[in-house]
């Protein structure tokens, strides 16, 4: 019998896909861990029933987390990675001049299956001499952070189950305490169709401690609604403003298949029915 | 017991909605006719188990298919729609300063569903004087058109039954006949992930027939894949190179939703990724 996953965006809206064939399926200590085929998205890794990534369009998602706040910083030197147990953020954020790039991850397992079953997402980020994995609690770690960094990115799940700290405002201060005084802190903020509340939640506890809060959408396929925010907090440099040339000129080298200076204008901007999701 | 729709993209992917409740359900002599309630996407016109638009995302399509060629057009005085019978395009094209407006449908009770269940969809449009609505086969009335167009737009369901037709060869050399010397033409193209055979396809058939062929993309919720082609073939003025002053006072008053000049221009330049599709 042929099986389809029913990946929910709320309770009446699904992204369905049918799946040939079953890698990987197990539990972890903190999720439902599978690796799947899909033919029009490829190999997909799906936690808890939701698609995380796929080989097809696994680029839109970690290009536009990873860029967007990396170019609105003038020099970053320093990133943290909290969640991203696919390697894909730490691949795009290893494109940049950094010095060290430390990634936080809860779940070993994730990390393991995509070693194995989508080696392509990581490339060979993890065997970076900058890279700094570490399978730990990201509440944990940022709560006793040895360094500053100059960015920090959230690549987290859904808010359920061990996602939920880091979508509180509590996380974002201790985070406003991990970044150097210019620091840029960007997160995934849910789906402006079926998570508004979610967004406006987090745009309230960045603002409590960043000057300059912004949210921006970037458009992922297999992620149900396809259009889905993320959020900045900012201590100095709006994201918002940066120079098409800068992003052309930073970026000219990474060989980018869905960011570039157009993306980011229109990321901010969109269309106009999202505005007033966006600026909650 | 709980209906969901299952809304398939290619024969692995589909967009699944929850069924709150079956406003319609019958035959018309072309094609299974729906409406029905899902609590996200709100009230559903379902032709063939498609989703053809609904109350919460209508704008997108329709804006984006009448408004990017009419702009291109210096000063559009006649526009001949082709399907389009919810009447989204008709309602659409007509903010336009036009003398005319002919829209041929093939099925009747298309129309009828919309005027009893969707009535926001084209508002007052088919009242309006200048609107002429003729239930007739679109493919037939373009073979003996009485007058020339200045811009013709083609509102097909996908390439099956009745559709098919709507996207040939020979149906693109009776348009440029239609059309007036420096006339444009705007067809829906299909997905650009599952349909590029489609796309290919659409682009030679319009290349026969126009020396400016240009396809573009808007990002339609509901279809599934969301990245939603458009494809145009024209006889004089390029719709990539519309100035965006133009673009912005000729919509000044339009009150619209998603179109503006920044879309305009991201609709043609689309993300890296998609380059090599919309250039077939």
């Amino acid at each position: 019998m042929t099986q389809w996953l029913k990946d929910l965006g709320g309770d009446t809206f699904a992204h369905s896909y049918r799946l040939d064939e079953i890698l990987f399926d197990d539990h972890s200590p903190y999720q439902h861990v599978q690796v799947a085929c899909n033919e029009l998205f490829g190999t997909m890794l799906i936690l808890d029933d939701a698609v995380q990534t796929t080989t097809a369009d696994e680029f839109i998602y970690h290009e536009m987390l990873a860029h967007v706040p990396l170019v609105a910083h003038p020099k970053p030197r320093s990133l943290l990675i909290i969640g991203g147990g696919d390697g894909g953020l730490l691949e795009e954020g290893l494109k940049h001049p950094l010095d060290r790039a430390v990634m936080v991850e809860i779940d070993r397992m994730v990390v393991d299956v995509t070693l194995r079953y989508l080696p392509g997402i990581p490339g060979k980020a993890f065997e970076d001499p900058r890279a700094d994995l570490r399978i730990e609690d990201g509440f944990a770690y940022v709560r006793n952070v040895p360094a500053k960094f100059d960015v920090v990115l959230v690549d987290s799940t859904d808010p359920k189950g061990p996602s939920v700290p880091l979508f509180g405002e509590a996380f974002y201060g201790d985070l406003a305490q991990a970044l150097s005084d210019d620091g840029i802190l960007a997160v995934q903020s849910g789906s402006p169709w079926y998570q508004r509340d979610l967004i406006a939640q987090v745009r309230a506890g960045l603002r409590k401690h960043f000057p300059i809060v912004r949210t921006y959408v970037g458009l992922v396929p297999t992620y149900p609604g396809v259009y889905w925010s993320f959020s900045i907090g900012s201590k100095r440099h709006d994201p918002a403003t940066v120079a098409d040339a800068a992003i052309a000129a930073r970026t000219a080298s990474f060989d980018l298949r869905y960011y570039d200076a157009a993306q980011h204008r229109a990321a901010f901007s969109g269309p106009a029915f999202l505005r007033p999701v966006l600026d909650t």
